[in-house]
């Protein structure tokens, strides 16, 4: 078959491609000197249009016509290659060039606009390129028409099945279930880690050592420093780290095992995905799911513990157990997403969920966000932010308009604490092994139940495929109720 | 004119791919883990199809051909743009895809069979390589058929407009003048650098201020270690050097002076060049007689040993500055091409560029390539190979296929020569700003002279705009008769 030839050969050059944009990403964050951004933003803008025009060409859909009349003579893989590159193209093929090019204008001016309005804590100065990124949205969303809510339209980019009605119903139990744990956590709380200050060195030593216990080699993975810590998977072999140093705790461990857990996720995939178009973690809140697991129930696991004191012993540093363990979990309401802990997490991300649906169904006036926000985090949390910086100015996503986005982090928590749930069910409980570092049957059972599938199983189904049941936040409550 | 836009939009996303073919290139020896090597090998191919595909279709010869009837409507620029454009599009054309494809596929292979072949020391073991990587270049050459030597059109992917003919008057004089000199040194030497040892670190700390005294800063470079130094200009402000610091002396400043040269020049093209075809260095030779024009005239002034001992001493090491120049120059007769010294270099060129003319036109049977080389090496450098490991199998080059590449490295140092002659003609000598690390007048005279004009001129007529006259060996031996 002719076509099914000439579909995987464009496939793997849009593969290829998609790696060389992940090399210039990851340059541009860790290694290249400032003077090379312009240079870089062009090159990858090139990248980007080339890919996109090799991707939507006419030709792919004469040949995606012509396999799908011919299905019964392909094999399962073929078949799914085919079914999802239909779905690539047909949603690509839906937005019109020119919209396509604005939203990535306005993403980038909006960008720049939240940044200064941000410094400034203005959000009045904000305003009208929030108003934009919305308007595109709602565009975008109009071209893409599922039928529901616009909202579900742009979560499909990031977690294709997935909708806002299904968010609402788990989000509501975290809204309901989380506040109380976070009030009781300043009830119990005995040790306060405020005095806990280690070392950069020491820190690296314990990265280097806690990411060598876990399965990184200097064959295949990198780790270098990144003012925010991001993963850059270039090739099944080709996995690179980064993480940050700046807290003078434990931040630098947690987020390498988080990036350790994205970078782990796209090496075991299936290889005969490589260079297909399902050769990549299957969604936003999977790929989540993977750094969490890795971050909350492995880095943060009580018995895991013994293996942060023993390299820290290693390097040189004795720290009471009591007090890395207050580090790990500090649980309190705070301002800042960013910096909150794996259970006020969550509530940073319903708030921000619940105003960005309002915003792209039009049931909540850019104007009145600040105060929607104020309402909200009081409701949540329980604090107050003192200004527009520190409050609904602190992320950057809808300034670069990307709405639909945030649910997955919470998401990705939620499916983590599931996924362990099943796997401990399977293997056993795990505290024998954590407490001297040994992974193995964690990366086996990963690798088996969620990674090698690539994009073949949306996020519901694999979950589905791996536990035996469709999303649920209990495993996450009990979970975090052993925190505190 | 629709047709000048269609191709300078063309010719900026042939740039853009370049510089991230640049990039990975630059990735691949710098910074991947090793596991990545065979995603980057495919990444790097759909990256070169690509942009040959782009750079080669028919509409480019369509807007060529208007562009060329309307000529008399461009302005300066755009004429070279169009200019150069028509040759390289003619070249690319001349050679058949299939051919294109068997010679990349021959080269790798052909310098994995080469890797082997040394390791064991054994040249019939490279034979059959060598032998099709010989026929290949043959066939590709009359492709391109110029008329004269085959070998005049394999110059011409690295030096257009030069000959076999230019070259070997050229080297002629090379060939009879530099013995003597070298005989002469062996009589004349006073100080011998074998004691000096520089620890890393303090070489680390030179490097980084001899650079910092020649203009480089963290705004728009890098520097970082490379078992082969090599330079990679991703963009006008993004330059990326790369030196090495294993014979404890001073290879670290010598390499990372000549890698700044090639890095300079990049940077220096006019910015009305910028994502044009004509925004790189002109050709091999130009490009290597301004990092031989850094590395000798520079980096081994006399004058300049007085920078390198302030730096040593400014990173707690002293060293008599006697010593530190007989490290710099120390000229006696070896066997390996890329650990000689100024003056022995260009003869290791002459010979290989002797015997690879005859290979490509015929005149050399390749079994009796030892034997010719081990009568080259006697006649010009007074020295025997004890195995093919360290004679002729030493290079990369004829392995990979890269026949016509050789001549570059010493055209480069006899460029570099008759410039600067040239520049201290035009700014008086050099001596009292080198001694002080003063090198402002230096980079300004080549902007000028040199760098701004990127592709617009080629080697031969480039030396003649700057220098008054076409190519000229002179100044070269004078230069090299005021080190001995």
């Amino acid at each position: 078959m002719r076509a099914l030839q000439s579909l995987r050969a464009r496939l793997a050059e849009l593969a290829d491609l998609s790696a060389l944009g992940m090399l210039a990403a990851w340059d541009q964050r860790a290694m290249m000197p400032p003077g090379g951004a312009a240079g870089r933003a062009r090159q990858m803008a090139t990248l980007q249009r080339l890919a996109h025009d090799r991707g939507t060409a006419d030709e792919v859909g004469g040949w995606l016509e012509e396999l799908e009349g011919r299905a019964g003579e392909l094999d399962d893989l073929d078949r799914d290659i085919v079914r999802i590159a239909r779905r690539d193209w047909d949603r690509a093929r839906r937005v019109p060039g020119e919209l396509a090019s604005e939203l990535a204008q306005a993403a980038a001016e909006g960008q720049a606009v939240w940044q200064a309005a941000r410094a400034e804590s203005d959000f009045a100065a904000f305003v009208p390129a929030l108003r934009r990124n919305v308007e595109l949205a709602r565009e975008y969303a109009a071209c893409l028409d599922g039928g529901g809510s616009p909202y579900d339209a742009l979560l499909g980019d990031y977690d294709f099945g997935l909708t806002a009605q299904r968010i609402r119903e788990i989000f509501g139990r975290l809204a309901t279930e989380l506040p109380p744990i976070v009030a009781r956590a300043a009830d119990v709380r005995r040790t306060d880690p405020v005095g806990l200050s280690i070392p950069v060195e020491v820190q690296q030593a314990m990265v280097r050592g806690v990411l060598a216990r876990v399965g990184v080699d200097d064959e295949g993975w990198r780790l270098d420093t990144a003012a925010h810590p991001f993963s850059a998977s270039i090739g099944p072999q080709d996995t690179r780290l980064t993480t940050r140093y700046e807290d003078g705790r434990l931040e630098s461990v947690v987020a390498a095992l988080h990036e350790f857990g994205h970078g782990l996720y796209e090496r075991q995939i299936a290889p005969e995905l490589a260079r297909t178009n399902l050769g990549h973690g299957t969604s936003m809140s999977v790929h989540e799911s993977q750094s969490k697991l890795w971050e909350n129930h492995v880095g943060r696991h009580p018995a895991f513990t013994a293996v942060l004191v023993d390299e820290l012993e290693r390097a040189g540093m004795v720290c009471d157990p009591e007090v890395l363990r207050a580090a790990l979990v500090d649980v309190r309401p705070s301002l800042i997403r960013v910096a909150a802990d794996p259970v006020t997490y969550p509530l940073h991300i319903v708030l921000r969920f619940e105003l960005e649906v309002a915003l792209v169904e039009g049931t909540l006036d850019i104007a009145d966000l600040p105060a929607a926000w104020q309402d909200r985090l009081q409701r949540l949390l329980g604090v107050e932010a003192p200004d527009d910086a520190s409050g609904v100015l602190q992320d950057v996503h809808w300034g670069s308009g990307a709405f639909g986005y945030f649910p997955s982090y919470a998401m990705g928590a939620i499916i983590a604490a599931q996924l362990w749930e099943q796997l401990e069910s399977d293997l056993g409980p795990q505290d024998d092994a954590l407490a001297v570092g040994e992974v193995t049957a964690v990366r086996h059972w990963l690798g088996e139940h969620v990674h090698r599938h690539g994009r073949r199983l949306d996020t519901e189904p694999l979950v589905e495929q791996a536990t035996g049941r469709g999303l649920d936040v209990e495993p996450f409550l009990r979970h975090v109720r052993t925190l505190v």
